[in-house]
């Protein structure tokens, strides 16, 4: 075992896209159909990835693999509201304030607030928020796992919810990428900040994870907004087109959709998402830190 | 929604153990009464945490809610071999050589080789090992995530076998802690050591993702060895006690092993994981970082 020969015999078993099946869930014959009808007809390209048509990645669609997460029902989708947790105490009002600002900054640097709204300026904007929002999860679980390690006690069943707000985070933005590719100019904008963000919050983290979480709840008060405004623009301004608009199979196969599903049941679980983050991680900053995590896998 | 008395309620909830119960895995079943037999007899404690013997962890018991990962065979157990994977060309003759250093080092170091082995040593030397053991996997899973997030790019698969990994191992150490708890000077030689580790395995991994794989396979190669030399101390060595030493319910729990089983089962288990890692990681330091990940989760 572990020689040279049964490495090579793995990767050739791969290459061949042939390695061993497991079950797949019942919705992944159901893309597969979806993707092949798509081939078949001439209908528009709603995706621009070149990955989507290549044959091979039928093997192995984008999401496939994902950690356990809540699958929204139509009243769950619809009962999200924009809410607001007051800051108590200096910790929660020094997160609350950065968020504030940062968020006017942000405002004013990408311009979304000039001039008149569409498809590609909420794009811009939902996809530069998804680089970010997928950072925090990632960085306080590395944390957690590191600390566990060099302390030599558990962990008390964190980890599994960090890393799944991490991994959801990087689905919205995969999600989101079906619609549109960056320029450069932007993906430097990108690599810049992710450079700051990770390094201010692994800063953070170590010194307060009570302020990380509040920070993060913070945040998702503002996605719920934004994610808000986004499901106006589609009800009834800009983005109408999104009523029809099909979802993109990789948001069909993570979110467990109908076949029929559009845009609008996208932002709509996405907005369920950011909503469940946003109680999360008010409920983690309000814990301390060697408290047991009350939420389950994918719940 | 997430207002400060939904907060206060999950808090309540939480504190009086009371957060909605998911069905367990059958093993938990058993692993409540096995405590609790635990507690009335008046059996040898082999476990010196406190949290064993806290009536509320029962409700949170370590390791419940792990990532998916093999439950081996009988014959996998026992299929366990040493082997090597030749070195081919300078990144492979560089991480086979690093790891050949950092084990000569460490041996002479640790003072392992003086004198009699015994269970104290045995247990300084896994527990050390499995501190470092835990970075590369979390380390290359937070890389590969930042690096899609950034480059707006999809994963390819490869971050659940990392996460898998790196809990995996923590999981070992977790097991081992059970039998010995650390003094303030090895606490200090752990902090020290993986403030050195992590900065250098992300530097590396940030430079060649080829050479941490290849890396982790020859530790790997080197973990196989240490635990088949382990059960030789078990089989017929100064861990003889080990073949009838109950196993620590957290490794009862996360390895599914039956009732009776004892320290060899366990270490038994750990070796397979560790040859597991190694084909695993070999494997992926053949491949190029954008070919899909053929591991699927908890394989
Ligand atoms: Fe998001
Ligand atoms: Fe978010
Ligand atoms: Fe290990
Ligand atoms: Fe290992």
């Amino acid at each position: 075992l572990t020689t040279k020969k049964e490495i090579q015999e793995n990767l050739k078993k791969f290459e061949k896209g042939n390695f061993d099946t497991v079950p797949d869930p019942d919705h992944l014959q159901h893309f597969k159909e979806r993707a092949k009808k798509k081939e078949d007809s001439d209908s528009v390209k709603t995706s621009s990835l070149q990955e989507t048509h290549d044959a091979v990645s039928h093997d192995h669609p984008m999401g496939k693999y994902t950690l356990p997460h809540p699958i929204w029902s139509e009243d769950q989708l619809h009962d999200v509201q924009i809410t607001h947790t007051p800051p108590e105490g200096f910790v929660d009002k020094l997160a609350f304030f950065s968020v504030k600002m940062l968020r006017g900054g942000f405002d004013i640097f990408s311009g979304f607030k000039v001039g008149q709204r569409n498809e590609h300026k909420w794009l811009k904007r939902i996809i530069f928020l998804e680089t970010v929002a997928g950072v925090p999860g990632m960085v306080a679980a590395m944390m957690r796992h590191m600390i566990s390690l060099r302390r030599m006690q558990r962990d008390h069943g964190w980890i599994h919810t960090l890393l799944e707000e991490a991994e959801n985070e990087r689905m919205h933005l995969m999600t989101a990428l079906q619609l549109k590719q960056p320029s450069w100019i932007f993906k430097t904008a990108v690599i810049g900040s992710q450079g700051v963000f990770v390094t201010l919050f692994g800063i953070w983290y170590a010194i307060s994870p009570k302020f990380c979480h509040r920070f993060v709840g913070y945040l998702e008060e503002e996605a719920v907004k934004t994610y808000t405004k986004c499901l106006e623009d589609i009800n009834g301004g800009p983005l109408k087109h999104w009523q029809t608009q099909e979802a993109p199979d990789v948001a069909v196969r993570y979110w467990q959709l109908p076949e029929d599903a559009t845009m609008r049941d996208v932002i709509l679980a996405i907005r369920a998402d950011e909503a469940h983050h946003r109680v999360v991680n008010h409920t983690l900053a309000s814990m301390k830190p060697d408290q047991f995590n009350p939420y389950k896998p994918g719940k």
